[in-house]
């Protein structure tokens, strides 16, 4: 149950050795709707046709560097799916949130918790719905990462644009750091936010930007300080749960200041405040790498059945297609008949059909957010 | 149950009185899909959102003229669902097939048995799954369709073509015939077969072309003859049936000649013949008519909900439609959400669901050949 009872895989290095990974899974992925929804969120379906959850997938990317050492985050209704995908984990490595909190909160208290397990312990926090590949060189950008981290700073890693996305936050970095171990870390100048794409152009051009995947590599002190210093409230709530953690009153004092804490993205609460105190660094990621975002990424991503031009997701699927193209997911055992249509999104479940296109995809988050404002709780 | 317990509303018009009206309900509506299949076909549902089945709509638009006077031909297994659309059925009212025999055998049966009730009987055989407005005019060409055929002719009612259709047959008259109580009435010169865009443009111009939709009104004692005289083996399987049909051997005879039968459409059996012979008249018909030939018709049809351009048919059904157009057919109380598609057509039934588009609707039939091919017989 304690820190001193993991073993992380290192080979003895003593700063791989601090190395904690964090999972916050959370987050619906309200533009995977309806496969993705309330009871069944994002990260606990196979997007990719691999036949892993994109939960389990990210738990086995990190399992070589850190072993055992990983901490999940996640709300508590996700308890038995998670357990059920995560069978290694131990209670002392789940930590559940009594309601959404957002990123901050999240993983401020694995911070915090294991700040007091062990103050020197450098944290490593991933999402737990997004595709990378290949595994091994993300862990090289990692451990690159960790190397930095140990130098005391907050590092990210950087994803080399493929494209000049206007839906993804830009990191800007400069010079490198010549830190041993991370031939290729650099100073961050600041993070931006989405751009237009006219900007996100210049971005490409000036090869100073890579993309913002929202992982994270920091010493949980410096994590903690940065926190304290721009958020004090939520740092003062989480040291309140924290300190009563393992403790009988874990669940009282849960209960009570959890729901009071303040709504923020980790980006907002450490990230930035970090990089204008100059103590942010960035590993580039060479690894491809695709947050699911809407459902045009499955066509792009899967690598299930394909008939022609279509790509067809969902065990069982009975799918019989003339001259059409794009996506289907099945969730049922329905025979779905797609005639002469290009670039359609179908994805049938029990309860609720969408049929979008792969241009309109990202437009299915509103479409939800319709539903619940017409009182269609049932199927989201 | 006999002929003479039936009550015709004509006034005491001795030629009306003669008339009987033949619906035969056959035909699956494979373009329908999955709406329409064996177990449920087409002439089982309401189409038009008018709350009346096609069948019963069919009923009672001849009812005022024929009364009780209505057989009706259609497969054994849609007994009690018709039975249920019209209660108004005796034993004798209903002639069922053992199994599909096209048009010719059923209409052929319907005037064997009826010229043994009475030869003087006009028969007029209306499908049971067309749409058609007002029922007035409809009836008002009826009128006009029993004077002739009691001057021995077999008449068909052509619909005026309202654009230059390669899905239907053609019909060319030409001389007004004057017969009392029929001043539309025109002699038939030729059926001609579905013609080419530039041919049906053609016969448009020509002014003496209508569309054939396959009604037709005569003399049993004609029908007979003709078809005795062009289909001999047919005439003389209909013949021994008919014999038989009220006595004890009725089955027993059925069982045995039915499936010997030769499958032919009426058109080509009798109407065709006929025509050749100089037999054959035509009174033009100005309602609205419609065959609903696929889910395209729904559209043009439909005087349900309408959300913007999307036409919305099923009850209870649950649609959200973001910027989409085209025809939603729910047979199921799933949500169905649309963003962003146009001239879709989604039919959503509880065990299969197809999507595709107005313009490809036709190719619905041969989709469903394929389905049946591939062995998903269970959805068919």
């Amino acid at each position: 149950m304690s820190t001193e009872q993991s073993a992380a895989p290192s080979g003895g290095d003593a700063i791989l050795d601090r190395f904690y990974g964090v999972i916050p899974a959370g987050g619906i992925g309200t533009r995977l709707w309806p496969l993705s929804r309330a009871a069944t969120p994002k990260f606990l379906h196979d997007l990719t046709g691999s036949g892993t959850t994109l939960l389990r997938s990210t738990y086995e990317r990190l399992e070589p560097l850190t072993g055992s050492r990983i901490l999940l985050v996640t709300g508590v209704a996700h308890r038995d799916a998670v357990c059920s995908q995560l069978p290694e984990l131990g209670d002392a490595d789940l930590l559940l949130e009594n309601e959404p909190k957002d990123s901050g909160a999240a993983i401020g208290l694995a911070a915090a918790i294991l700040a007091r397990r062990d103050p020197d312990i450098i944290m490593g926090s991933f999402a737990a719905d997004h595709v990378i590949n290949p595994g091994e060189v993300f862990r090289d950008a990692v451990r690159e990462a960790v190397y930095t981290a140990a130098t005391g700073r907050i590092v990210t890693i950087g994803i080399e644009p493929a494209f000049p996305s206007t839906g993804f936050g830009y990191i800007r970095s400069n010079s490198p750091l010549d830190i041993e171990g991370a031939p290729n870390a650099r100073a961050v100048v600041e993070f931006v936010e989405k751009p237009s794409e006219e900007v996100a152009r210049q971005y490409l051009q000036s090869g100073e930007y890579h993309w913002n995947a929202g992982m994270f590599v920091a010493p949980v002190s410096l994590m903690l300080e940065h926190l304290q210093k721009s958020q004090p409230e939520l740092y003062d709530g989480l040291s309140e749960i924290a300190d009563a953690w393992e403790t009988d009153r874990r669940e009282e004092v849960m209960a009570r200041v959890w729901p009071t804490l303040p709504k923020i993205a980790i980006d907002y609460a450490v990230a930035e405040p970090a990089a204008r105190a100059g103590d942010v660094a960035m590993v580039p990621g060479s690894f491809t790498w695709d947050d699911v975002g809407d459902f045009a990424a499955l066509g792009r991503l899967n690598s299930a059945e394909e008939i022609s031009e279509l790509t067809v997701m969902g065990e069982g699927a009975r799918v019989f297609s003339e001259s059409s193209s794009g996506v289907v997911v099945s969730d049922t055992k329905r025979v779905i008949a797609l005639i002469g249509i290009e670039d359609v999104v179908v994805v049938d479940t029990k309860d609720a059909l969408l049929v979008t296109t792969t241009e309109h995809a990202q437009e299915v988050k509103q479409a939800v957010e319709r539903l619940k404002a017409s009182g269609d709780h049932d199927v989201l």
